[in-house]
């Protein structure tokens, strides 16, 4: 059968005029925030209900043809870029929220749903949200739990596999499996929930997802503090989460800072120019608890860790704050800059980032290599800005001839060669850095499981 | 080859002495707590690393022996009874805590520590370990990993699974694997880590796991409170939970407090007879939490939801109302109780407990029923106490009866007929009315994945 002739048999299944095939939208849904793949697909595909999902998977089997799903296309690993004539599947019509108990606090979403959505209707009933990252007005809930988003709050709430109360998914045999039914507990054998979190989408599609809230925060409080050097950070981070419960604990260098001081939108957060930065924040549910905040800031001055800080006093401050960090992954896209999202356990930390740091600055002594992340969870941002003269391709090319080096030190480091953007096509070739092969062998294993004829994001985690 | 010689081979694999196949050692290892099953293991293993635990697995495959592991023998799903000839692989020699990590708050165990033990190491360094339950003393941390075990603490910090950084297992094929090196953040693929959680040793054995600590609670205050009924218990869980940070929210009747009363060495809670109590937990850090504390506490008696209650003013008073919960599980051990150990979602709660008590009200006239458990949760343990007089298989097989018609009930309600005591063999025959017939074909299939050869705990969770 030819594509014109799969297409339209595609476009028997769903609404009229719920498979496009024009160029921009093929653009457009065929890629993600990743640039190094040109977007090459066959057609979108529209589905508004869980049978549409059903009879798409089933079509697919029969016909051997190669589903990519595609969420709020955030992502950063090309887990849901389209390179290969793939059928993408768009859950934008997929996007009510189903249900919302305030007993259970639980919110039944479709897969399209928008994180903000979420977080919006959370605050509305006097509840929280508490995944949230830079790309939260954008992306979906299938897309977070296809890569088990993390984001700025994880070293107080977890990643999205803690808020994820039950799962509707088609696998890619088509079956569908209403996966652990909302319960806190249920002890009766395997959590296969779990092991289509974080999946990419290779094993099924997430066709609904019930999600967990947790009480709203009280009076957030942050702080920002300059330190002397990186290795001065774990002690502060070490310090305050001896004294008090916190929410966050992120950190820049001073060139992420630059840049988004450089915008001119916000403002600074005290004089003193330190190499690096952390910001904190915790709940300020009572006077006590801002003392406790203030006096381990003056330990950490005593110390000699810390050389400047502040601590907001108001809500606007609060959001100004936070803008320092949050706006980095943002304002540095103009310099398409060469992520690498990477971990290791929070003790190792400082060792590791001077490893990697010399390695890169070595070989990139012309570059302007950038620093951020969310230290508290053992978290690395690193990010190589293009000299704007630099060809973009030559750019990327020159960058991956060091990724085997980093991944080999994050290999002897016991990391994570990806912390929480995902595998996708990106890390695709690097996997066995973090896994071992053995343990590859029995994910492949469990890939065929789920979708024995491999029509489920094929290329994405593993090699076709 | 027969079993003598079998044996024989065994014994090359393991130190000498550390294989045993006297009557008292088949007896005292081939069981757990339950009481249906006889045991009749062919021998005990007791390897002391994880090479040894490799050998015995690619023995197993070699010549088509069974394996079932044991731990703290606490389970009450018979998960680790050997009833079948089978070879126990005991933990109880590798008991080690092999490293703790202040910075990461983390410890590595061998399988065989005690619950307990890592509680108390975990207070000694000034943080917490907070999976609780009545047989922490005995229970091992392997169990409880393969049980995904709960209690007391569950509303606030979640199951075992939550806790587990880092697990080392051999599989059923006898391969070692290293999963998620103790990492927060690792997006590179299927978690496998969460298969192993609550796969009841089906799909190999954990040989080592690293778990997380938490920062100590603070000033732990307990309240009991008596309730006009149990649709009572509902509103007041709601209004203590949006005015605290519960820690922990229980439930038990009448009945199964006078059984503790009745010990004669826990001092009752106060003078009012009341059909429900409930037991809350909180850290009153500041003197406004614990004025809320009885503000809302007062609300409830304005609203004639409850007619009585206290609040721990000690340490002393907190382990003297926490005794009241906890010591029931053991307390009826008496009555050889018939245990249901049952969840729903906890908005389904009330109409639940109603319809169940009426089921088991009715065919059981006669015999002593008690509710209790973690109502916070949504989990309910229904308890059938054997009359004196009457035989102990007559009676659970009485009580077997009306399984299929409680089954159907939790079925109607999305709920799970095992929430924490795991499937083993006794729920194996009724896994249909809380999974569906395609997800348990999915979870045998991934079984045939991990332990092709069907050596691994054969006949728990599915039937042989």
């Amino acid at each position: 059968m030819n594509r014109h002739a799969l297409i339209d048999e595609l476009k028997t299944l769903l609404e009229p005029g719920k498979v496009l095939t024009d160029a921009a939208s093929l653009d457009t849904y065929g890629r993600d925030w990743t640039k190094q793949y040109a977007p090459a697909p066959s057609a979108i595909a529209f589905p508004k209900t869980t049978e549409q999902v059903q009879a798409i998977v089933r079509w697919a089997n029969e016909r051997k043809v190669a589903l990519v799903p595609s969420g709020g296309r955030t992502g950063l690993s090309a887990a849901a870029v389209a390179a290969n004539g793939e059928v993408v599947v768009s859950f934008d019509y997929m996007n009510k929220v189903l249900d919302f108990n305030a007993t259970d606090r639980t919110v039944v979403c479709q897969p399209g749903v928008i994180t903000k959505q979420l977080q919006n209707l959370a605050e509305e009933n006097g509840l929280y949200y508490p995944v949230d990252f830079a790309s939260s007005g954008s992306s979906q809930i299938g897309g977070n739990i296809g890569t088990n988003a993390g984001g700025i709050k994880v070293i107080r709430y977890g990643m999205t596999r803690n808020w994820v109360a039950g799962l509707k998914v088609v696998t890619g045999q088509g079956d569908v499996l209403e996966l652990n039914k909302d319960l806190v507990k249920n002890a009766t054998g395997y959590d296969l929930r779990q092991l289509f979190i974080g999946a990419e989408g290779t094993l099924g599609f997430i066709v609904e997802a019930t999600m967990r809230l947790d009480r709203a925060p009280k009076n957030l409080t942050a702080m920002v503090l300059g330190t002397t050097d990186f290795d001065a950070i774990m002690p502060v981070l070490h310090a305050f989460q001896g004294k008090l419960d916190l929410t966050a604990f992120e950190f820049f260098s001073d060139k992420a800072l630059a840049k988004v001081l450089g915008r001119g939108d916000v403002p600074a957060p005290f004089e003193t120019a330190c190499p690096f930065y952390a910001l904190l924040e915790f709940e300020a549910t009572t006077d006590d608890i801002a003392d406790t905040a203030l006096a381990t800031f003056e330990h950490c001055v005593e110390q000699g860790w810390v050389l400047d800080g502040v601590m907001s006093q108001s809500e606007q401050q609060l959001r100004n704050l936070w803008k320092l960090r949050e706006y980095i992954s943002e304002t540095i896209s103009h310099w398409v800059p060469y992520k690498n999202d990477i971990s290791v356990t929070i003790s190792k930390v400082p060792a590791f980032l001077r490893e990697i740091d010399a390695i890169v600055s070595e070989r990139y002594p012309a570059f302007d290599v950038l620093w951020y992340g969310h230290i508290g969870d053992g978290n690395l941002h690193l990010n190589i800005l293009k000299p704007e003269h630099m060809d973009k391709d030559a750019f990327f090319a020159e960058c991956a001839l060091v990724n085997t080096e980093v991944f080999e030190t994050v290999r002897r480091y016991n990391g994570s060669i990806s912390a929480e953007h995902g595998v996708g096509m990106v890390k695709r070739d690097y996997l066995q850095y973090s896994r071992s092969p053995v343990e590859i062998q029995y994910m492949k294993a469990m890939k065929a499981v789920f979708d024995p004829n491999g029509i489920m994001n094929p290329g994405k985690i593993f090699s076709i």
